[in-house]
């Protein structure tokens, strides 16, 4: 007898059934169509690359979490880890033959050894999107225009974006003569929410030998709060005779200017000086993305500003723009929240197999359907009736279509709703029209139930 | 000054800047469309498993192609080299709660450590799709009738499906006594297009004991010729009499039969009792895909029944037909025959900035065509208009949009065809549908261009 392999997945990989696949290609297109709708091209690298590059700038404990190794030519190799490393790399190759400014998008898997659990894997999604080759704060407008757009279009109502500009801090450290402190004030200021005022600024004034003063004035900016409105007038008060922080401000009141004014609701755009992402990558305008009914996730969409992308690889100074969504972290949370549909079919309705017979008909009449638009599977086997239908229900497949001698004779099929086992009879030639009518019907009650549901009804 | 790394691929593995990009997610979003109409539902498995999963079932030959490596974790893991092995394994891992019978597709990179050169990288996307768990020939029809539909979606009309079904050789083996020798035997037969009939002779009676008459029997079979219809009637007269022979012709019979009634016509489908692909794994129906302009890269989509999937990992039985789309393969041909588009865009229009204080202006127009349909980059910066109609053509946009004070003045836009250079005014109040139509004509007109460029225009 033979002994089995243990069908399993590493520690920290899974698997996409449909019923997780299903929503993530569909997040994967709909983000696709709105980076296109910007001009944003589509880019992609090797999995695997040398580990040089990959690791470069990698600091030791970055190092653990890469998968390396030597390949059978001899070469120390890994696998990417993000997308914004083979990104710098590519740019620093190609950007002779691609000119700028360059805008590109890139999604797929990315891969780091690190500790597992709670919606975090070793294999993950993402979704990067950049543009590279111009200063102006017009691009940083742009990427807080798809990001908004990239939520509303993924179904989201309730996000805020929340926005700082890196100068502003630069400005004050520079004025009080701690520029050359700024890692480590950010290192303090970024535990702010975790471990509150007092002990940031203890740490602020040990590890960046700032006075008590100075912590203050740090913290005071990153605190300031209110409307945006009052947060700009408040920091140009007080901040608008430093000529950095001048220039922050600027951009931020500007990009929050035109926002608006394209038709973003001022309740997405928040001013928060306390944000920082990293400590010494952004430069300039930084972006984060929480979800108000799922804030614990963390930010959904991330990025910002940057000097200089491909320093390790080139002379050639690129600053740019950008940000990342979190593609299965987004997937993962929402799992979890059992807000993915529970469908395990890519179409919507199942053909019924009535005698085997008949298969060039049905096929005929599916390929005829399928070429208007329409989605039907056809069951492989005649089987029974009942075992067939039962196969579309547990599947998730909304409608049956049925014909047997009688139907053939007349012409006619038996459109079943499976969501509500009413039955009606069509014929041939109205049946594509029929069928889509009936799957307007069910998916217009499906969203009404579901405003019911989450008590948004009437 | 800094050392700089040098930015470069490994040997085998290529970046796909837009330029191929577009073309490939075009491909895939095809497939996509074309899998989802008839119900195969997509899946996803790690790129990295267990070694012992992966090299299970390989060769020695094959385990020199598999990048493998011992992770932090100690573990032995190897990168996925196809699509098929972790099917296997992901279906004898889920296939309780999945259910039969399962149709899905995967698509994905897999990576293979082999020699390159001439369109072969060690990294390339496949996509693959199967539907598991019946035996009904209605399955094999469903998935020629796939390759069918996807080869017209990814706008191919010259092409030919050759169908083989495995029965029929094993039938006459079986009543030759050769049932045992059948690897030898197809060794041999995969050779007669390279090496021609005698040597093929040759081998099959050096390497598996056939007699002159059998190895003569044997090609007869595998050279068969003529219409479809002569080959089947050729071969019910033959064969007709072997249980094993007539089931695979009955099967042949049903499945061009059915394939026509549903509307595939008879000149895309072959049947070529020569195909063997591959040694031991098919079982039944066989298919191979050829494009009549460009033999020479071999099939472009391949598969097969197979009797057994999962047998590695599973007591359960699980039979299986599908096939493989050689997704970079296709994409490497359609390169170098340059049928790929110039365009490096994925937005056809570019709106000019022509003064930054109108950024409010300019992206609110832009995101209402956005929201519209239309696909719209906004240029960063406010630089000369030559140079950024430059940038247009360049990229490949189609149409640049342009608005200054005297535009805003009088509520209207200027729209320049960029491949006529032929400038039009336009309301704002008109501009998506003055777009549209736009773009509806610069399409028709290359449509045009492109059938009298390959001698099928009037």
């Amino acid at each position: 007898m033979p002994d089995f392999i243990q069908p399993r997945t590493l520690k920290g990989f899974r698997d996409y059934p449909p019923r997780l696949m299903i929503p993530r290609e569909e997040m994967l297109d709909t983000a696709r169509g709105v980076f296109r709708s910007y001009g944003f091209a589509p880019i992609d690298t090797p999995a695997l690359e040398y580990a040089e590059i990959l690791c470069g700038k990698a600091g030791e404990e970055s190092e653990k979490l890469i998968y390396r190794f030597v390949d059978h030519g001899g070469r120390e190799v890994a696998l990417r880890f993000d997308l914004t490393v083979p990104f710098a790399r590519f740019v620093a190759q190609h950007i002779g033959q691609l000119g700028t400014p360059f805008k590109r998008y890139h999604m797929g898997p990315v891969w780091r050894g690190e500790n597992t659990g709670h919606g975090r894997y070793r294999e993950f999604w993402q979704s990067d999107f950049d543009t590279i080759g111009s200063t102006a704060n017009a691009a940083d407008i742009e990427i807080a225009l798809v990001i908004h757009d990239l939520l509303r279009a993924l179904g989201f109502e309730r996000f805020t974006i929340r926005i700082n500009n890196r100068l502003l801090l630069n400005g004050l450290l520079e004025e009080l003569g701690l520029a050359l402190k700024a890692t480590e004030v950010l290192r303090a200021l970024d535990k702010l929410a975790k471990i509150g005022r007092d002990n940031v600024a203890d740490e602020m004034i040990q590890t960046s030998g700032a006075t008590t003063a100075q912590a203050d004035r740090i913290l005071t900016l990153a605190e300031v709060s209110g409307s945006n409105d009052q947060i700009l007038e408040r920091l140009e008060r007080d901040f608008g005779h430093n000529t950095r922080a001048a220039d922050g401000l600027a951009r931020l009141h500007e990009l929050i200017t035109v926002c608006v004014q394209a038709g973003v609701a001022q309740e997405h755009l928040r001013l928060d000086l306390a944000i920082a992402r990293g400590l010494d990558y952004y430069t300039g305008t930084i972006f984060e993305t929480f979800l108000s009914d799922m804030p614990a996730i963390g930010s959904v969409c991330s990025g910002g500003r940057y000097d200089n992308l491909a320093g390790l690889y080139t002379k050639q100074h690129l600053p740019g723009v950008g940000a990342s969504l979190g593609v299965d972290r987004l997937l993962a949370a929402m799992e979890e929240m059992k807000l993915l549909p529970a469908t395990a079919t890519a179409a919507p309705v199942l053909l019924v197999q009535f005698s085997a017979d008949r298969m060039g008909n049905y096929q005929g009449t599916a390929r005829r359907l399928r070429a208007e638009g329409l989605g039907v599977e056809v069951y492989p086997e005649a089987k029974k009736l009942a075992q067939q239908l039962q196969y579309a229900e547990r599947r998730g497949f909304l409608v049956a279509l049925i014909a047997g001698p009688d139907e053939f004779a007349h012409k006619v099929w038996k459109v079943k709703d499976l969501t509500s086992r009413v039955e009606e009879v069509v014929a041939e030639s109205e049946l594509a029209s029929a069928l889509r009518a009936l799957l307007s019907r069910i998916e217009a009650r499906d969203h009404a139930e579901a405003r019911t549901r989450d008590g948004h009804g009437s």
